[in-house]
């Protein structure tokens, strides 16, 4: 799974209110993936919430690309900049956030988050 | 029920106070429906809140609307949407946001937010 | 105490401090009325915030106006706005804020939020 | 699904540890039935806990057994005892305790708890 | 509604399970009545728990019983021996406990716990 | 205030319900006293619970009793023994427990806790 | 004490780093004084927000300055105010805030807040 | 690491207090597995309580061993279980309590909890 | 500070009501040492429950014999009963028991507990 | 350690997406230092908020970083100072906010914000 492009893994459907500005907020309290530095496995929540333009993220498809970072070595800042890039790749939203809420690592906890803003919107 | 359209279950009452901009939160904490592709139940909350301009919404017909979803498979983003189409359509607000919080499926919680603001409205 | 106007109940005092623009936020969580359709008790928390100009509320004198509701049949949106009508009357504030959260009935909570602004005064 | 015995609905599984006496706890906040007075739905969270003897519950014909009150009329107090015999017949537990807390109505939480004890096993 | 004796406001159906020694908890936290001392409206919690033997109380009848006290001047230690007397008088179950936790005066709560078992009833 | 016994302060009415065993507990979330060494003010949380046989305390009463201690050098392992010794003097309940909560001191916490019980009367 | 000024109690040390516009936000849970109509302690929270210009508050001498007003007869919005004009006065700051919330009586709650701005500040 | 003996992982260190009874709690809120039937992950919480006799677990051993569950399938009746089995023969406890409390799944949370007592132990 | 005997920090004064059982619970939420194996510091809260026989222990001086495990070296079972024998041998109690809840190392929180019953005494 | 430069201890890596602006918070709660005037530990919390330029903070060291804190004696108001100067001296971020949660002291609690804005980088 790792060799492969995980953003393969996710799938769309149509926007059911496409002429609507509207939000949707997903959050995924069980994410884990490792450190790639010592190899121990890191947990933590990522919460995605965007606008849909033509397309909405299917969710059981969205659980599948989550799963696929479980065995993965990667820092916090470059896995929550890379879901953004590949969200919002598959699905071309008006814009997206995602956030990156990580577990105590020696006393400390890490929280990371990052925009897409679609060419042509401005952020309210 | 399902066949009829459910808006014809909400009822109104004339704003007491139409010449004041004021707000109304309604919570449904008990919204159930069926999901389209598995057929198994799905539960969560639901959150309207509008300016009332000349009507405001009959609690009691909003519970009875409410329950118009109990049995009907929908997605999460064309219900929210769908709940405020219906009822700003009946109640002809100055703007309503509809909020839909969807319990874990998978471990993922979702969230679906949609305003409508009326026709020379500015939203401030 | 239903027939006479419960404004005569309310009592203010010199605002201690005129020349300074500031905050008195009051919350009032033994609320209750009476359901104008089914006779039934409704329980809810009254919060009152404003900005005196010559004028504070005497707490006790509120205390007894608040009571004044307890067997009065009246649907949430109009008393939110009676209350704040009353207030502003007798306290002439710069602005004031009025939020009535209801206890919840058939499943369903509601709050009603309502302002006023004193001529002259714009909301920051 | 309401004519046929709900029972059937339910599977288990070999014990895989039938030697020790230990204990199961399962959550189910997303229980919901109709009340047969007045037709409306009520919610609320069954809790099952059981200490194994040769068989353990499966956990998504559980989840369909639970389905079958969606649309069934019936009281709190009997769908309470009444889950208690149905689970305790086909998992013949050691001993079994169901919880079932039930939303507000008329401003009126209730909790029913029923508990089984096989013949010959004493309460600690 | 006080000149009358509030206990034939209660009204019972039969147990479902007499066989079962089980046990029911009902919350009632909109309870209010009047301080016999200074007239003010007292506000609290009311706690009913019991295991029923041949009778349970039907719960719009026993929300109208909790509305009796509404305008009735009483303490509360004898309220709730009141309530405990009326109940277990009516429903003749095997145990019943009721408690009321009543809001601060003066800075200061209170909470009253009063039981009643049945003659040959031992408590566990 | 401090030189009178403040005993004298507590006032009691006779308990409504003497041929039953029942139990009352008052939360006093607003003592405070001084600190005997430092002579800086401590700040606490004192709860009576007790078992009434004749008399129970009123609560005014007990809150000018309360207040005694707002200005007396006492440490709390003794104030909380003086006030069980003081009420269970008036009050001659048939067991009583006093505990005192005390704010941080030097980022330490303590707790207090005493009981009384009547002669005769032996601990459930 | 409560016939001297109470703001030649408080103590300042030199800002450390008075080139940068920082915020210092100081909680005090501890405040207690006595209403002036009936004699009553009242209790509360004191929080003072502020920008340092070339001074700071010095904690100890703070809280002897919060403890003058034990025994000192005043209203919720006088002292507010009056806190705020002392330490505005002593510390001379870009900006302060000051917020009161003081406990229940008669089932109310008030919170108070005042705000200094110094000339040629704008408020951001 | 799934077709060693996990047990293999853990190491101890000497109880440096032998002679007195006392008990030591491990809370492992990040445990994660695999379902045997579906291939999704799992994910809970495994708290192990023991009183320790010759020997104490050591906490980095602890992990290790805990993350030999990461890619395993096994239900949570069976892991929780063989959790017990593994840490008693290593740590040849007077007692040992392991619970493993996990995610919702369907809408259906489950605790499994087990307890081993050394015999000639009596359990308090 | 590490060389010397920690005990002689502790001073005790007579307990002011000898003649009555009664408990003292003491929480330090600001407890640090240093973890022996990687020289880390360890963070926890430390929790001393005692029934005084003659002796208190004096607040302050318990604060600084808590303060000289700053940078000490120990082990989370070992410092938790060197605490317990260290205030037992002081204060001499009829009961005591310390519990140090430890913080998050490696995704895992550890809780030790220990207890002290002076000669003669039986737990109840 | 402490009469080395503490800022020597940070370490950096290149951030992994330099194009997109970001933000990365980090929450130290086993933050404690020395107080300058009585020598006695103070504890507190430290969140550490910033958008990276070029340059990401290491964790572990960071860690160390904090902990060369845990025997300065230093004021609050400084210390929070003090690590922004070096943290936004090192990692030369687009802006950088740190706050200080600091535990009671006399009853009082403290918390101190100051933030860095890089030239030519307006705050939104």
């Amino acid at each position: 799974m790792t060799t492969q492009d995980p953003k393969a893994l996710l799938e769309t459907f149509a926007n059911p209110h496409p002429n609507r500005e509207y939000e949707i907020e997903i959050n995924c309290p069980e994410f884990t993936s490792v450190c790639p530095v010592t190899g121990q496995p890191d947990y933590g929540t990522v919460t995605i919430t965007y606008s849909p333009d033509q397309k909405c993220v299917e969710l059981k498809s969205l659980k599948f690309y989550i799963q696929s970072y479980r065995n993965k070595g990667i820092f916090y800042e470059k896995l929550t900049n890379d879901i953004l890039n590949d969200l919002s790749a598959v699905i071309e939203p008006k814009w997206m956030l995602v956030t990156g809420d990580f577990n105590a690592r020696g006393g400390i906890t890490t929280r990371v988050t990052a925009e897409y803003i679609a060419e042509g919107m401005e952020e309210e």
